[in-house]
């Protein structure tokens, strides 16, 4: 940007590229909207007011102009797709930065993983900022693809689309003060550190904020975010596809809280983007749920500017980057024109702007199973077992102890007792690292349910009725170089293919969206209650939310933070 | 700060330096007024809570908590005393940060005046933050004692309390893109730069703003500070002795610009800060004024603070410096305690730290005059002239044409018609320069006044009645080294030295005031009718404020801003 050109316009001697006019302005700066042109200018705002000359003029006939919306967290690996195919999604829908943690591949391919990101997501119409993800892996209870600690996140900082610190989710490392922990903090010292402390509170919230971490996107509750508010973190208001807090939220939004409050989505799946939306989507709720429409935009543009540091967006006025929203309606907005650095990158609902190839060129395939230690059987020892009792619509589970289903020796799955049996595969080293267990409330019939998506270490989770079905299924997600499958028998009923590391496809958001949906159905159809249930399969191995979960290296009792036998006495 | 340290006083496994019982606190983060204790360790909140192990604890007995202030825009200079003796008016007002522009002493000795400031600042009880003068100096019709560039000024970079660049007065150089001027703001770029923009409106804003400047302190009417919220500046608002904005610009303040908003106070006599203040003088006035009293402390300390990046500061939180006043009444908060960095460093309004010595070593002398050219007889070359109009109250002159009084082929003074002679001496370079004119509305019936603070470039200035007065008042003000002087033919009635710089006193604050009052009372004795005859002599010779100024080079037509000629015929 040229900053004697941007003058000029400014002052009305040198005609702007492109002029705005007859618009209704929602400043978030003065917390106004009002009637003005807008002047652009080498992709920058340079002046406000209709009457300026201009070599383009486009008249909004009173439509409102709000600034490009930025997810204040997200990750873009839950989308299934990659950032080319995940910004067709979400900037027609008004969205022009995301501040990404690429924490899920991350723990797959390490260091090569995040800088795919960071490579994958050059050259799109929406900033895609990076944070480093702090906690790969989640706990020593798991073996994921890569281990990271500060000296390697440091290599990133050069990056200049690296922002910050991701949500350090090790809280009791920090608040214990752990020296790794503690080395990443410093790693990252003067930039901005994103938290994670579901539940946090009193002396234990306290040391986590003393520590310098900056943000909190796990609340629950109206209170739950007052508390971290007094204690000095940013609240992101979260509304994912598996977490939808943003209702029970609201309340905590006021005149003299709004401004420590941004919008979030963490984690949506291909088919709540396409179909709900992304921040946008959390924008109309908010409004819907009587937030003042300033207010609600602030949070999605504004706040997270200022959370993060970036002073060139989150507001239309002079000097700042033309990222721009145009709509209709201020009570529930919808973007008909998306300009990002003064470009119209999407209208009516669509990319109009071009999109780099989404390919995956360079990097390796992640899914490395020895197939000939693919055992399922398990010898009874005792007469109960330890059970994962699923929760609809929960991350957390619940540890039951029941009685084991034994026939010739073996505990094996029994669906009459919605008893299905659950095998977690070390898929990144082929160590054979197996483990075994038993699971309530997945509610499969027959069949079994197969997916390489298993937060945070994302081994190969399987579900199923039969060791048969189980094995099948594991098969296909293995042959696929990752994804998630429904198997009945020998037959693979439902595949869908993520072969960039497992966690993400190749393919357009539309096709993974309607495979997504097939995978559903047919994992329904076999008799599944859950309403996503490859959703929740992802969340079965995920050591760090309570109580009782399995991972390669056994049944892990969260509480007391360590592995556990199968079968009990 | 030792960081595993606060962590474990902060989880309550090692005891608080100091723990604040049954406080208040005023958080302006959450933006409520709660009970609870305060723990402080390493100079830093370590958490809130009453029940937590310390060494030692203060019960507060009920009373308030609220972070320590921060002046958003000050000039030291102003107070006509050094840092140390500056520290001892407003620290035990709350101060504990202020953001310094050493301006005036810049023009007049340059780096090393601006080092100067730099130096006797350490070590004190107050955080003197130090933004880079921006304008030395003011412009070409004067002469000042320096001239500094973009590559003088990034010299101060490495500063560690070198904040940013400060108040771009020459706002016609930023909308016109004069190269200097960009130079500065590109030598500065990704640091604050704070802006001086008085009534600038329109296209001419949104170029400043394009250009990058992030504030302005000279808004003097709600609708102003509105239009420059909604351009992007953050809008400080000033109450400074010679300009009382605040009033006018309170309804300004809302629930949705209050974030935008800060105080300042930008020039305060000693007598001011000693019986009205400093910024605590404008938080009570902003609450008297009827602002929400969490709305005015944030302007105080959240919103400066986050406007500079200073996030160490700025709100009471874990992890922040523990810089903290204790007050009884929340409608008029008046300091009756004061922390910075967990320190006692005053109590019940007096300063309770050490301080280091207040001297002035090895600055250079800085008034250099040829007194054998000290010549103020004006030939009458023409019957009428062109005379100054001083306006009481304001900085802005008229610019009269009156017959001139004639004696002896001489233009002369004549207190009966209120003409009064008035003189610049160029006072840095001893180059004889000497601005000679006539002005209107000072009142004196007898004698003369001369002082050496004359924004910008703090030549020497002298309005009299005859000439002797005049060169008795001028020699007593060069002799002290720099000052003000009140004299009536050969007698000198009143004199504030004003060694350092011509600028500031080495004595104590309070003598300072008691000289300055006598200074004034003895200008009121001989007939002046202004209420501060030295504040309106030091903006007398200020080019940039229209409508007529007199500098050594000679009378300046502000509008047209070129010098004009004395006698009009």
């Amino acid at each position: 940007m040229h900053l004697p050109h941007l003058l000029a316009v400014a002052r009305g001697d040198e005609p702007a590229d492109l002029l705005l006019t007859n618009a209704r302005l929602v400043n978030v700066l003065s917390g106004e909207v009002y009637k003005t042109g807008i002047a652009i200018a080498g992709g920058r705002i340079a002046g406000l007011g209709e009457d300026r000359p201009a070599r383009r003029t486009i008249d909004l006939d009173k439509r409102f102009v709000a600034p490009g919306l930025i997810d204040a967290h997200v990750h873009i690996e839950s989308s299934l797709v990659t950032p080319p195919e995940f910004a067709r999604a979400v900037v027609p829908r008004g969205v022009t930065t995301v501040v990404t943690d690429p924490h899920e591949i991350g723990n797959v391919l390490g260091l090569p993983g995040i800088r795919f990101m960071l490579e994958s997501s050059e050259g799109l119409p929406l900033d895609v900022l990076v944070n480093a993800p702090s906690c790969v892996p989640a706990s020593r209870l798991e073996t994921s693809g890569a281990r990271l600690e500060a000296e390697d996140l440091q290599t990133l900082l050069d990056h200049p689309r690296l922002l910050g610190l991701a949500e350090v989710m090790d809280y009791p490392g920090v608040i214990g003060g752990d020296p790794g922990v503690l080395a990443k903090l410093r790693a990252f010292a003067g930039r901005p550190v994103d938290g994670h402390c579901p539940g946090l509170q009193g002396r234990e919230l306290d040391a986590y904020a003393a520590a310098g971490i900056g943000s909190d996107h796990e609340c629950v509750t109206a209170d739950e975010a007052r508390a971290k508010l007094r204690a000095g973190l940013t609240v992101f208001l979260r509304e994912a596809s598996g977490a939808r807090n943003l209702l029970d939220l609201l309340p905590a939004v006021s005149a003299l809280t709004e401004r420590r409050l941004c919008l979030c989505t963490d984690d949506r799946l291909p088919e709540d983007l396409l179909e709900e939306g992304s921040i946008d989507h959390l924008v109309r709720f908010a409004i819907r749920g009587g937030v003042d429409p300033v207010t609600a935009f602030r949070m999605a543009t504004l706040n997270p500017a200022e959370h993060y540091g970036l002073s060139d967006r989150g507001a239309v006025a002079p000097g700042r980057r033309a990222d721009l929203i145009v709509f209709s309606n201020l009570s529930a907005p919808r973007a008909e024109m998306v300009f990002r650095a003064g470009e119209l990158v999407a209208e009516e609902g669509v990319l109009v702007a071009p999109l780099p190839a989404r390919g995956a060129a360079g990097l390796p395939r992640s899914v490395r199973i020895d197939t000939s230690r693919l055992e399922f059987a398990i010898p009874a020892t005792a007469g109960r077992v330890r059970v994962i009792g699923a929760v609809p619509d929960q991350l957390v589970t619940e540890s039951l102890v029941l009685p084991a289903t034994v026939r010739d020796g073996f505990a094996v799955a029994d669906p009459s007792r919605d008893l299905l049996k659950m095998a977690v595969i070390e898929r990144h080293h082929a160590s054979g690292d197996l483990g075994l267990g038993f699971i309530r409330g997945v509610g499969l019939e027959r069949g079994a349910i197969a997916g390489t998506v298993a937060h945070d270490h994302h081994n190969l989770v399987v579900v199923g009725a039969d060791d048969r079905s189980m094995r099948t299924a594991a098969l296909a997600v293995a042959e696929a170089g990752g994804g998630q499958a429904v198997a009945v028998g020998g037959e693979v009923v439902s595949l869908l293919p993520l072969p960039i590391a497992g966690l993400m496809s190749d393919r357009p958001i539309e096709e993974v969206a309607r495979r997504a949906r097939e995978l559903r159905d047919a994992a329904r159809q076999l008799g599944s209650r859950l309403r996503e249930p490859f959703m929740a399969l992802s969340f079965f191995a995920l050591e760090v939310i309570p109580a009782l979960k399995l991972t390669d290296q056994g049944l892990v009792d969260v509480e007391r933070m360590r592995i556990v036998g199968l079968f009990v006495d």
